[in-house]
């Protein structure tokens, strides 16, 4: 009869021990297909263990397949297929990632003019922890009940207040979407829209936009802008059925689109019952001078215009919380296709979130995160000024957002500027990496973004800008 | 000249209401197109405030296009567009969600069999309090620090070793890629496995698998089941590219792969590079008897094979966090085509899972519930041994998962034993709900989940279902 050792056993349990010692055998051949076990008491017996013991082995063995019974017949070794198995030779492949690009964006640069990471000083620690301890102790139904597909109604309600006082905006708390992050609800969009329908983006734009369409295999076309951003023609040559577009605050250019491009947009968009408008409203919290840009979203009679804004920008980028706001028809369509998904935030950080919004937290953070990015902007530009790089350069666009435009006097092309910037330890991009062709006067313009820029390197940092002018 | 008066200002700032002042006679066609504006400081002086208030207004109607300037010649009216504003009667549809079924999922059911809510009382809440206390503190940087596309590295670790221990899977840390709950990371495998390959998907199975692929627009299969899974043949037959299935507890069968079956499947894969297994391992922490079944993934020799599991079933339903492991080739594919995706599970909660794996919580966690889970359905199927009910049912596949089947010995057909059911309270679902043609002998089978069922109302819902059957 078939016998297995049972000295060192090590953390194993007699039924593990068994259970393997049978898998391998069959495994290996020792065991052929159709053979029939011993019986569980003659096993147990033989084996000096207890029939229990044997019988969990075999129920194990049976579950996975290696085993069948036969009542009152008993145990055979099941066709396992092994010569599927044994066609690869038995070896796993060795795994190694020695070529692989796993980069953990963790910038090691001196300054990183390109960088969104927001500020460490400036997250409300405390009140942040204050709120979930809160929770932790006194919502814990609330915590653990699975909210709507859209999010927890207290945040959409939050959110909803929020935009009416700061944003103008009168939106249900049921048109507002919860999601994790702008990239996922871009993905929600491509799903709500159709992925038959043709999408424009902005040239120049954010190149994640283009990335995320092209990645979802969708049709997706660049769009030239002029002065006042995206142009009509274009969109109608194109045959562009929706439009992304971020009217308030333009990425990179800065650009803000006029009333009257705003409402032939919004002419376009009534024209077909495709045609819809993307608005992304993604750092209209920090403009710097003058009253916010009042939204397109808030002068659409005819809900036409999908409204996006995230947390990442004005409260961290590592809090995945971002939003769209429906306009009705769109509204109706998303709760008979998409609701049956589950929402991407967890509840802890919606609940967190919704109450540090009703609390009045985030107004006062706002606020002090835009004196905060005023005082930076200005020291950076006094710190410029003061440079003899000051001659040389001409500043744009620095009254909105957290990046500025430097238009620099020199012959290098932006690629070796960019390059020799990096040598120095300073990580900047160039205007003309955002556009698929760049025009001529878009050369020698860069992007200075300084949201997470030490103060104390800033002196430093415009130095070394100086010394990579020097050696045009 | 043009004058306003300031009187009744409220809460606004003499420049806001000066803007607005101006903004609406625009609108109104009070002041029309090409008109010239009054000088900064004759309309000051006219209007009795400073020169600074009226160019604060100015600036602010031109960033939004309603001024525009000349220089040394003055300021004047832009054209607004103003003919396809008015096209719209100016007036926003009243907006309602009267028609809108806005489900919350809060179950309003006496006892919801159906629901895989988590349950509030075996919450760590303590420990998760305490960890994310401490990282609130300590680990300040860290939480603020962008993570890379596939997660922290701290989490993918801990996650590899728990593979490790418990499913005695050896996987890199980088071939684990975090995501905010399943769903996501289908999108996710959609644009990385591509969307003109065929899908695959169990029937009967969960339904939001086949959802999601018809959600994304991609062609998706139904492959029809014998007892030991999804048959080679079908999978031949439809051109099938990748199937997606759960070979360790079928949903809602039970069914587990025989060892047989998977080395078949693996056969299959290795056929063609377009070939790939999704293996969904979503509740195999909780078989309650014997060893955990051993993955597809760990016999996989020729790296076909996308493992995915979650913690919404082994945590809460409400903290969305889960993962998939990459076979290599496809790892490298992931990193060049999607890493430009931000992580989709905020900083916060991965340090706070992380820490709660590594420091040993989790393990404890799942062996508390796993006992909790394994003590309430003895006591459910108890309550029902000693019902009258007992003696029409029969009970099966009660060994895994959080759920078993009952067969219900009744003439009623399916709907309307799970209406009546409704009708007193009990929230239930059928086999035959789960097929896309329900064959003959799934009629009268239901499915029992019991894992946010309440001990104290156990005897009670016994009753009731007794009662259903008694109206047969």
């Amino acid at each position: 009869m078939l016998t297995y050792s049972f000295t060192n056993l090590g953390s194993e349990s007699l039924y593990q021990h068994l259970y393997k010692c049978i898998k391998n055998d069959i495994l290996q051949g020792v065991l052929a297909v159709g053979e029939k076990l011993p019986s569980k008491r003659s096993f147990a017996k033989n084996l000096g263990i207890s029939t229990i013991t044997v019988e969990n082995a075999y129920a194990q063995l049976i579950s996975e397949g290696y085993l069948y019974s036969i009542p009152k017949k008993g145990f055979f070794v099941a066709d396992c297929n092994l010569q599927i198995s044994n066609s690869h030779n038995g070896k796993l492949p060795e795994i190694t990632t020695d070529n692989l690009h796993l980069t953990t964006q963790n910038s090691t640069y001196f300054v990183d003019f390109s960088s969104n990471q927001t500020d460490l000083e400036n997250f409300p620690f405390s009140i942040w922890a204050k709120l979930i301890r809160e929770l932790l102790h006194e919502n814990r139904l609330e915590l653990l009940t699975n909210p709507p597909s859209g999010g927890i109604l207290p945040l959409r309600k939050a959110i909803a207040s929020h935009l009416l006082a700061f944003r103008g905006m009168h939106v249900l708390p049921e048109q507002i979407i919860i999601g994790a992050g702008t990239e996922y609800l871009y993905g929600l969009l491509i799903q709500l829209l159709g992925n038959d329908k043709h999408y424009g983006v902005e040239d120049p734009g954010y190149k994640k936009v283009s990335q995320i369409y092209k990645s979802h295999g969708v049709s997706c076309h660049f769009l030239s802008m002029d002065d006042c951003g995206v142009q009509i023609s274009e969109l109608e040559n194109s045959h562009t059925d929706v439009v992304h577009i971020s009217p308030s605050h333009h990425f990179p250019t800065g650009r803000i689109m006029p009333i009257s491009r705003r409402y032939e947009l919004l002419g376009w968009a009534s024209k077909s019952p495709d045609h819809y408008i993307i608005e992304d409203d993604y750092d209209s919290e920090f403009r710097l001078t003058g009253k916010p840009i009042p939204t397109l979203q808030s002068i659409d009679m005819s809900e036409k215009v999908i409204y996006m804004n995230t947390f990442t920008k004005s409260l961290a980028s590592t809090i995945r919380i971002s939003y769209m706001v429906l306009p009705r028809d769109l509204l109706q369509s998303f709760y008979e296709k998409l609701s049956f998904y589950s929402c991407t935030v967890s509840n802890f950080e919606q609940f967190t979130l919704a109450h540090f919004i009703s609390q009045g937290h985030f107004e006062k953070h706002i606020n002090r995160m835009r004196n905060f990015y005023h005082h930076k902007r200005d020291i950076l530009l006094t710190t410029m000024k003061k440079s003899p790089l000051w001659d040389y350069i001409t500043i744009s666009e620095e009254d909105a957002g957290l990046h500025f435009l430097m238009k620099v006097d020199t012959s290098l092309p932006d690629d070796v500027f960019c390059l020799r910037a990096g040598e120095q330890g300073i990580h900047i991009t160039s205007l003309s990496q955002y556009y698929q062709t760049p025009p001529e006067d878009s050369q020698g313009i860069f992007l200075v973004n300084y949201s997470s820029v030490p103060e104390d390197r800033m002196k430093e940092a415009v130095e070394k800008l100086y010394n990579i002018y020097l050696k045009k």
